[in-house]
């Protein structure tokens, strides 16, 4: 029903990442000309092997999104960018928040600034995320939802939105931006394992590991299939004249986290999950029970998840079952999150300050 | 009424510019120990003659915010912070956003982060400012307002905001953020012209000049007298546990552009304001009209202002005709914001990047 992305150029930052792989496929199996930047900053996601079924037909810079001299060429005549750039660990966040402003923040100010120079007024799909919201007031969480992150990554983010809709309130941009729920499937990264729980949880059970759950297992979520995100996304990038420019794109049903984990466990064929105290730091930013209300973009854009969890989470396991070692070192299965951090942070090179 | 200050130690961030050296003058008469960090970043409004009153009483560290050795000694038994260090100007930020996002956000990563282990839950009173709502969708603007900044300067304020509530939540810190209105009296920097209206209004009819007005003047502002914000300041530094953590602070009364004119002209002895049309720069991101529902902060801080603007731009013009050359280069009466800013920007020393 959408339009078409036959012969279009579009730009997907992140393009090396979970979800801006995913789409790298899609539009190139709907003939559209596909234009990655990605400089695969560590502890991001990005993944070389996630493009493999179309490596030949994309064109992929490596270069970070804040490295404007490197972008004038990509951008020209491109018609839709898909900004997925970021990062989006909490406890990278907490840890190294200057990090995080780097890459979530700066980063996108020297990209933007580009983007309005060269292609002004272009569609841009951002990226946001439900994690801005923060504990829910009310369930479920649609757009009108006060702003209150918990963590430094949630602050970023949402400075990262505002910079979209401002832009776009001024005519520079058209940005949409998706604030979207856990997503998961496959290509999400499994050895970043402070990047959500369904990342840990794909990696355990694919790996002959039970779960376990912090707390009592009853807070809910709605996870969503990355395969309807990227619909999500597309269908943001087609849009003409949009409504409103946030959107909430939240999964097919609200599961309990015990009942996401039976579902993972029994789907593996490991052990039933076992339940423990809340970790200090983790008590700390945890929200509760989450889901979305997605009637905005239901009614706006006509999209709604459609593929549930069972589904979703056997599709994602079948590809972890073939692809295993791409994902994952064999001699590390259970790769711990700060200490691989530590030692070396690679981070978006620093661009002088030139003066409009 | 409220708590005094006597013999407590008291630290000033930006305690070189309009507010922080106002408040500076009054917690020194109220027997407070003082300690102002302030580095005096170009384009900031710092003056070391705004405490010239104080000079002899109250200790002056020279250092960015973002300085984490210098503020040790500083931060030791501090008991209340007003943290007003950073940048104001819309234009500035857009000129320049990166330089807005050292200054008013990755400083405050750096300053935060020393606060919260050297004394963490001390009482921090945040100057955050109305720009964070934007164009208002109804008046007066309560604190339940939707938050759409208009520029990059609103949004990063809105990110440094969101850091103090952050980390309040997680009970690292105990911060107040006062939304605080157009704020003028004496000490107002003169010789930055593109910090809002109000210091070029007062610059203009100090040296004999009169006023113009964008568009047809009847926009409305409820300009607040200085005096009244260092009261707002005290009073939520001094308040027990607080039940709500941000409070809009506004003036006495919601006056148009047009009257704000002819009171300023009437006081100064010049010829009536003329008006024009709106400058395109200034036009897109024009609010139309503000004024402030200061209920909240009323009913648990019991502040409200008190200074008529008519008496409190009277006060204004009798500091500045005592002390003018402080204030301006008298050879340069009508400085332009751009241009004095383009050949040398300082900016925040970037701290390295140490995991915690």
């Amino acid at each position: 029903m959408r339009v078409s992305y036959k012969n279009r150029k579009v730009l997907i930052t992140g393009g090396l990442g979970f979800i801006g792989s995913s789409l790298a496929i899609h539009l190139v199996r709907e003939g559209a000309r596909v234009v990655i930047v990605d400089n695969s900053v560590l502890g991001c996601g990005a993944n070389l092997f996630n493009i493999a079924p179309v490596a030949t037909d994309v064109e992929l810079i490596h270069a970070s999104i804040a490295d404007t001299s490197a972008l004038a060429e990509p951008l020209r005549g491109c018609e839709v960018i898909f900004n997925l750039a970021g990062e989006i660990s909490h406890i990278h966040s907490m840890a190294m928040p200057e990090r995080d402003l780097e890459i979530n923040t700066l980063a996108q100010i020297h990209f933007l600034t580009a983007v309005t120079r060269s292609i002004p007024g272009v569609r841009v799909v951002y990226a946001g995320t439900r994690q801005v919201y923060g504990a829910p007031d009310y369930l479920p969480v649609d757009e009108k939802h006060p702003i209150n992150p918990v963590d430094f990554n949630g602050v970023h983010k949402y400075a990262a939105t505002m910079y979209h809709l401002m832009l776009s309130n001024m005519g520079q941009l058209d940005a949409v931006v998706l604030r979207m729920t856990n997503v998961y499937g496959p290509r999400i990264a499994l050895d970043v394992p402070c990047q959500g729980f369904l990342g840990t949880f794909i990696r355990k059970v694919a790996t002959g590991q039970s779960l376990e759950i912090f707390g009592d297992g009853r807070q809910l979520r709605d996870p969503v299939y990355v395969d309807d995100i990227v619909e999500a996304s597309l269908a943001a990038g087609a849009a003409g004249q949009v409504r409103n420019r946030s959107y909430n794109a939240g999964g097919p049903e609200p599961l309990s986290m015990a009942d996401i984990a039976a579902i993972a466990c029994n789907s593996a064929g490991v052990p039933e999950p076992t339940f423990r105290e809340f970790p200090e730091d983790r008590k700390m930013i945890d929200i509760g029970s989450y889901y979305t209300d997605s009637t905005l973009i239901r009614g706006d854009l006509g999209w709604s998840a459609t593929v549930r969890f069972q589904e979703g989470f056997r599709r994602t396991l079948d590809y972890y079952r073939e692809h295993l070692p791409h994902y994952l070192d064999p001699s590390n299965p259970s790769p711990s999150c700060k200490l691989d951090l530590r030692p070396t942070v690679p981070t978006v090179k620093k661009a002088t300050i030139v003066p409009a």
